[in-house]
């Protein structure tokens, strides 16, 4: 694999869509045009059944925890599998909305299920796979939510409590204070600070990663 | 949780069915009546759906085999959350076409994830859970599939090779012989021969719980 899998990640209104817009336009004005884009759950025909499955649930059953966090990583390997590694393998740039980061900050912080049993999993089911680097774009609930509802964008996940955020920022903060190659980027800021953060931080690995 | 959760397990064209009917019409004789049935995958409109995926997989992409296996387990779980432990809470007797000795023996053994990751699997996702009482109906695979295939009944997992099934076999008898409370039933024995077998298990296992 000589690709690089760049992620980015953050709570709903953090603005990874224009983040991973400034990503994508970076890499080019560096000369890299071989990249491509993929969005978790999702980004294959099978992921995209599951990622269905885990935004909708079904209004007879609940969808457990433990259900929804298997079906994420089965939509993940998917795409893991037959895009992800298929786009390295022939050296082009992966852009990544989301990736397991998520799963370990919504489900590990914020559903509860803690460092351990969700490194476990990870480790199953993606064996030592990483993003070559990744932005979390931070931002506090309150502030993120409130954009996130201006858009009209409330799922099934966007409609939990306050709370659940909060523990999932903490979580998404803890890992990027011990994990590598992740740079925190301020998404409170305004839209052309942070997209100076973003070129610096990308920029500044290019060059370290040559 | 007062109830019993009975399962029925075995390779394709072992005679799971009859040995269901055999299994309820024996708990009817002993003044059973609040009898339930599952099958897995499935069993729960969610269940069902994911069912569908694992079996029908997608013309365009390989379903990974890890894959499989998180999206077996996600199924899983919804129906011991959903059915089967209300079932229980309330006294009925479960009886299961298939439970996570399927899961044990065909992905296992059969795809080759070995013992040490399907245990810590399943100890992720069902906790302590298991089948108060299991019937494994033991076949050669060539003669189970030469059942099978005379009902046309081959779907994605069936059309796996002969080696297949005897790896998944293999991890059957293995389990069968470490596990507590599982019982062999010779299935390659005549029909009649067959349903005795099964009524003397079941007998002895009603009358030793009590």
């Amino acid at each position: 694999m000589n690709g690089k899998f760049i992620v980015v990640e953050g709570l709903e209104g953090a603005g990874k869509t224009s983040a991973i817009q400034k990503v994508i336009d970076t890499l080019k004005a560096h000369g890299i045009d071989d990249i491509e884009t993929t969005r978790e759950p999702g980004g294959t025909p099978l992921a995209e059944q599951i990622r269905t499955l885990v935004k909708n649930g079904h209004p007879n059953e609940p969808l457990t925890d433990i259900a929804e966090l298997l079906l994420l990583y089965a939509a993940r390997i998917q795409l893991v599998e037959n895009v992800i590694k298929p786009a390295l393998s022939r050296g082009a740039v992966v852009v990544g909305d989301r990736h397991d980061m998520s799963s370990q900050a919504y489900q590990g912080g914020g559903r509860g299920f803690g460092k351990m049993l969700m490194q476990n999993l990870r480790d199953i089911v993606l064996g030592d796979f990483r993003p070559s680097f990744t932005l979390y774009m931070d931002i506090d609930p309150t502030l993120g939510l409130s954009r996130a509802r201006a858009r009209n964008e409330l799922d099934r996940i966007e409609q939990m409590k306050l709370d659940f955020f909060c523990r999932t920022r903490k979580y998404y903060l803890e890992l990027a204070a011990v994990e590598e190659n992740i740079v925190i980027i301020d998404a409170s800021q305004s839209i052309g600070k942070v997209a100076i953060d973003i070129q610096e931080a990308l920029e500044s690995y290019l060059i370290y990663e040559g």
